[in-house]
């Protein structure tokens, strides 16, 4: 049987006041998933650990079932995947920032005056040999942001971030990297002399040229920032043997590390990662995945959003219009499925920050075992008969569910 | 939000008789706490695996959130802590008695006929440099007890305790050390001779010369057991950024993890750490220290020694008082409060030793979520929404009440 596990980004909430009590996805009214609910079993997640606010990197990891302390080794590499580079293991990923220095060499504006337009232009110019086998590659991001790698010997993520303090104002003295260790002294050296060229490339590029004439400030300079090496993940299909995994996503940290783990991507035009999306147009693309993928992830970003925002009544409409695009593709597919749902985190309204609190799970099909569960809730899910669980280990339940987890022993 | 974290020691129990089959706590009348699970969830904690018995020390290191096998290296150098001893990571320390020697060198008294008096003096005269580099220090504790520290090179822990065995009568050889290992030989001499000079030492002090005028068995010799390095204890506030943390209590094992741990430690005169304490001193020394902490433990050791001494009445009256001093505590601060409860163990009154029965917790406060349990005791925890959870996680649980975890990832 077919699995769809939707993940609701951020899901998670406690008691609002202006629901009486209830939280977000108590309010919602959510005919499907409590229907769902009904016709199986619920529990509480944990996504790394009782008590443990993540991050939607970290939490993603842990649901997918993968172990965060081999697989996140910063934002940089994560970053660098979802914009779409090919990155090898070995090889270090830098998130950039496009930015803009004066006449001194200072930085006046971390973001280069926010620019959105031809940056693509600008990191083409950037890829360049540095010389003792190492060169480094530079592709344009969203906006004003960047992903810079590194390839070969002599590599270190012991450096500091070559980023200006938040703490004082701009403008600053230019923040080039230093070695955190004597064993990263040389690679300090590198990326330092990487960044001195960039500038040189940049201040004679067409595209500032362009910039400045128009009363803009020009992308001038790179910042540097939270570096990783792209680990060694195996893929979903090497971990569970002739797995066929989908994900439907839009948001980009989500979407790299599907792509880290080797599943097909489907994002469609109107698929946002935003509050506004096109849900029908996920349920068509989860409905395409489905006919030749075992498993299909539904990722929405919406509710984690509305919960940074504290906007409870817009985070319970959000669930509520996933409710309807769950009905879409349970009534849509036609054959008997196995549905399970899940978030990577709580983020209270009440707080706008992510929070250790656990989250609902749910996991229903044909033939699972049931637990009298009336409906996919916080509330509902606490003497649900998933019980209490980690993000890993419910990757194997809902997997269990279709039988597709090999067998240990014999 | 401020939170207080009362532990109640050895609270735990099984179904008693004399209450027609409820537990202490079960039989109790503790409105505050059972209006706070109201409140509030509950669930079960087993501090460090299911059916586990651990002690007083283990027990809070699980509580607190550290891990004993990297923190509990040992009795000695908690007791010496607890009398005062600032101790140094790597510092090795023993648990000492005062006792008795005969003219055979015979141990006739372990403790020395329960020395109360004038302990500090022999304890200073016994400081002493055993050469290579290795110097001794001892601290006087309660009654006939003391806390010898080494420091130097060659430090081992791998050595025979120098006490006499429980299982054959008094008088016994005098219980040299052996080394376990062939590294340990040479401290295991360097300990011999520092003992054969602490006899020396004691025969002829004044103290010694009063004791026999009156009567009086000499403290002539002292017995070590225990021995443990004193560790590298990460701070609270280093693993919870900023986190200020205080600590109520009387009780010198308790108080010693409190101040390795680096928590303000609050004891005021009446409190006893014994049957009998000083209710409203706890209270009132809990409340000056929520002004500038944001966490307060408050330790209650009443339960557990009733536990031991098998009187299931004596426990459920204690458990009474600090239900009433809980009442002072949320009532006197004037301010919303997240409250949680727990214990270090089990002490069932039947058994009159720790067992491995999980203790019941209790996390309330304004805006938690809420399980409909509608009271702090065994039975009303066992389908409480926390579940059951380790020491480690609930403190995190409790902790991520009001956001105060680390987020992992970003």
């Amino acid at each position: 049987m077919k699995i769809v596990y939707l993940i609701m980004d951020g899901l998670g909430d406690r008691p609002c006041e202006c629901f009486g009590g209830k939280t977000p996805l108590e309010a919602a009214v959510t005919p499907c998933l409590d229907e769902l609910a009904r016709n199986g079993m619920t529990g509480l997640m944990h996504l790394l650990a009782p008590g443990v606010p993540v991050g939607t990197d970290v939490g993603h990891i842990c649901l997918f079932g993968y172990d965060p302390a081999v697989i996140y080794t910063g934002r940089g590499p994560i970053e660098a995947v979802g914009v779409g580079c090919d990155m090898k293991p070995g090889e270090l990923a830098f998130r950039g920032n496009f930015a803009t220095v004066n006449e001194k060499g200072e930085v006046i504006d971390k973001r280069a005056g926010r620019i959105r337009h031809r940056t693509a232009e600008l990191a083409e110019a950037l890829c360049m040999d540095l010389g003792d086998g190492v060169t480094v590659r530079v592709k344009e991001a969203t906006e004003h942001r960047a992903a810079i790698i590194f390839s070969g010997p002599g590599l270190s993520t012991a450096l500091t971030n070559a980023y200006p303090s938040s703490l004082r104002p701009l403008p600053q003295e230019f923040p080039w990297v230093k070695a955190k260790e004597p064993a990263a002294e040389a690679f300090a050296e590198k990326v330092n002399t990487f960044m001195r060229r960039a500038q040189e490339v940049m201040a004679a590029h067409p595209v500032n040229v362009e910039r400045i004439a128009n009363g803009e400030k020009p992308a001038n300079a790179l910042l540097l920032r939270g570096p990783g090496f792209m680990p060694e993940v195996p893929s979903f299909e090497s971990r569970y043997p002739g797995l066929k995994v989908g994900l439907v996503v839009a948001q980009e940290t989500v979407l790299a590390l599907g792509k880290m783990m080797g599943m097909t991507i489907a994002c469609a035009p109107g698929m946002t990662g935003g509050m506004e999306t096109d849900f029908n147009a996920k349920a068509r693309e989860t409905l395409r995945l489905l006919k030749d993928h075992d498993l299909v992830f539904v990722h929405v970003k919406g509710p984690d959003l509305a919960g940074h925002d504290e906007l409870p009544e817009a985070k319970k409409r959000i669930i509520e219009n996933v409710d309807a695009m769950m009905a879409s593709i349970v009534n849509g597919f036609g054959e008997p499925l196995i549905v399970a749902a899940g978030a990577d985190h709580s983020t209270p309204c009440a707080f706008g920050e992510h929070s250790g609190d656990p989250v609902p799970v749910l996991l229903s099909g044909p033939g699972l075992r049931r637990d009298g569960t009336t409906e996919y809730s916080e509330s509902g899910a606490l003497l649900g008969g998933i019980g209490h669980i980690s993000g890993k280990d419910f990757l194997n339940v809902v997997l269990n569910a279709a039988y597709r987890v090999p067998k240990q022993g014999s």
